[in-house]
């Protein structure tokens, strides 16, 4: 077993004008700037032709409570579950995924939509959504669908 | 701009009987396993509610070329893109994400299919795969839908 601890280096920053406490209620239509940094903005040559991208950026504004399970969105009427199983913010490395709708890249700023990132959070990687990435017959835990409805 | 380098822990390995050379090629039918670390193991808890997951995992067998941009796939024939765009495995950060079918969960290994990950990678986070992360209308590159027919 390694716990040796693994080096990442950021390749760009969150821009937006939404403060924090507001992201996540208004996610679906949040549009935010990531902007590369300059020795990196030619590996994202290419990306404009894509409609969505997977974004992996770095949650450092988290206070980690540190605790392996959770009521999943705090809500304390839902059992608690493990913190890898409720989707939320709090697991054991505070890397975010988002899949966000890429409007337009124009020297090396993103502009993206959906990116629940808080401003100034660091970007780590980026990846194209592949349709390998579309799921059919998905299965989710009734606690998730009964907040879905 | 901040270029200090973050650091992240390993949750897990992933176990395969697969040869490395061979991961590409078999991936959508490979079965590998995932084991959590014992400390991590409350964490996965619920996980089993979900069909498929994100894994993200840590591609320390790679030798990066250092390039920012690529032939994706390795074909000459098609025109470089940047690393970012190809979805390979040569990117700034060597994380590896992979959309897998969750099959079984028992004793804090995960047993999952088409994760394209070398035996022994470090596993670095699992999320679940939510309804939000399905995208309609997605739009590809013509070299990546080439590739498809």
């Amino acid at each position: 077993m390694s716990l040796r601890p693994i080096s990442v280096t950021p390749i760009g920053e969150v821009y937006t004008a939404t403060p924090d406490d507001q992201i996540g209620r208004l996610r679906k239509r949040l549009i935010s700037e990531i902007k590369i940094y300059s020795q990196y903005v030619e590996a994202t040559e290419g990306l404009e032709l894509y409609s969505h991208i997977f974004v992996l950026f770095w949650m450092d504004k988290l206070k980690s409570t540190g605790n392996l399970t959770c009521h999943p969105r705090g809500k304390r009427d839902i059992t608690k579950v493990g913190v890898l199983s409720a989707r939320g913010r709090n697991h054991p490395n505070p890397i975010g995924l988002a899949v966000c709708e890429l409007i337009e890249i124009h020297q090396g700023v993103l502009t993206v939509r959906k990116l629940d990132a808080y401003n100034g959070s660091k970007v780590i990687d980026i990846k194209p959504y592949d349709d390998y990435d579309q799921v059919a017959n998905l299965k989710l835990p009734p606690w998730l669908r009964d907040l879905r409805t």
